[in-house]
């Protein structure tokens, strides 16, 4: 099973004030997935400018000061959620309007966190939705947290992806972003930055120590380290650029695509 | 905790051939549970004329064939549960407005069924929801159903509606209709038919027994039934009239309305 994150900055136009859907990447992605005849695919996609401004705006996970606040809050909860869920709707309409099956299965609806992060969820329902053919769609969404300071939370696609892929044994992760891969210096400000092909567990510490001076791609460190746990229980990423036509229908079928592989060495 | 169920024939506009929302009703019914203030609310919703059609037009829930009828099912599954979040989304929305932290959960996200029945699922999260104050808002959509004839089934709000009143122990039932309530014969055909106000479980022989010919207002046989259930686990229901303005908001605060009441006599 091959699972695919879609980030939000790819899916979205990130930075707009309004949530604002990106329906022409949106339908080529749908087409590429299509084109690719891929067998067994779990999709994840980011919140991007849906989800991001509202929960910011009402500080949904930080700690809960009176009831005034938790009043706030769960109007937050439900404002973001419903945002998210519109997004949802339409790139779950997008790949079945291309004619893939899929079928959406909401965060809020099954998963909690224990101060921020999965603990642990049931997943038997998503392994068979895959069973029956379908392509389960998960997505960065609000949910409860059992920690009673806060009680609610954001839980990034991000996290998911990292539990599904080990937990599932995912055979291959592709990570679809609007960077074609892990640089070795900041790209945006040095021209001549290199795009580091492979990620090794081994170089963990060299890399993360570095990342300071020799830059990842803006908001990639994370991402990064989380592959990089996933590359330890032998589940391999691949990192590449969703705003390259065609990359994805390629990745998908298993060919050699430019981008950061993150996987161990034999 | 009082469960809401708010028909399908309510928030949409049933017979239409395309999906079409009542927001008339539907702006109407959140002022009216708003403005009746009520503590520890759950909503559940039908599906009228966005499930209903495709549901049946692809016959989810009857025996599959061969490999291209779950084919079509599964496109069928996909396409229904698009349709009946679009209208979830919608509830929500009008929910939210009037400012009731209505949060979906979805129940193909967590809930399966073994020969369109459910069996048992997990309700930890729905208490938590509640005990944070959030109105969870589930509805009739497709599930999973384990039973590999069917593979897919479609999950009514009704039958979440028994199981959850049962399970959660709910204080009351209102089951809002487009008719006031039960007659002693069908008032579309009978001028002088009788509201019966009350129906209590040990009626229910003499009443079911008399359905055929003593008519029950079309399509409340069943429901009856599964309220006649409710009532015996000392779980009282009332069903009234949501197209009459103002019956709800008296109705939640618990004033004495028009309809009909299924209880244990004392």
């Amino acid at each position: 099973m091959i699972i695919l994150k879609l980030g939000g900055s790819i899916i979205t136009c990130k930075g707009e004030v309004q949530p604002t859907l990106n329906q022409e990447n949106l339908d080529r992605i749908s087409q590429e997935i299509r084109n690719s005849q891929v067998k067994e695919l779990l999709i994840i996609h980011g919140a991007g400018s849906y989800g991001h401004p509202p929960a910011h705006h009402y500080q949904i996970g930080s700690p809960l000061k009176d009831e005034k606040d938790l009043e706030q809050k769960r109007e937050g909860f439900c404002v973001t959620h419903q945002l998210v869920q519109e997004l949802n709707l339409a790139v779950c309409r997008a790949l079945i309007t291309a004619g893939i099956p899929a079928a959406p299965l909401s965060p809020s609806s099954f998963i909690h966190t224990h101060n921020k992060r999965i603990t642990d969820f049931k997943t038997d329902l998503i392994t068979e939705y895959l069973d029956l053919g379908l392509v389960p769609v998960l997505y960065g969404d609000v949910v409860l947290d059992r920690d009673l300071k806060i009680r609610m939370a954001v839980l990034s696609g991000d996290q998911i992806l990292q539990y599904l892929a080990g937990k599932l044994k995912a055979e291959r992760v592709i990570l679809g972003t609007d960077v074609d891969g892990i640089y070795n210096r900041n790209p945006k400000t040095h021209p001549n930055a290199q795009l580091i092909p492979l990620v090794t567990p081994e170089d963990e510490l060299n890399f993360l120590e570095g990342a300071h001076t020799v830059d990842v791609t803006g908001g990639m460190g994370g991402k990064v380290k989380e592959l990089l746990r996933l590359a330890e229980k032998e589940v391999e990423s691949q990192i590449i650029n969703l705003n390259t036509e065609g990359l994805l229908e390629r990745a998908l079928m298993g060919d050699k695509v430019p981008g950061t592989w993150i996987k161990k060495t034999k």
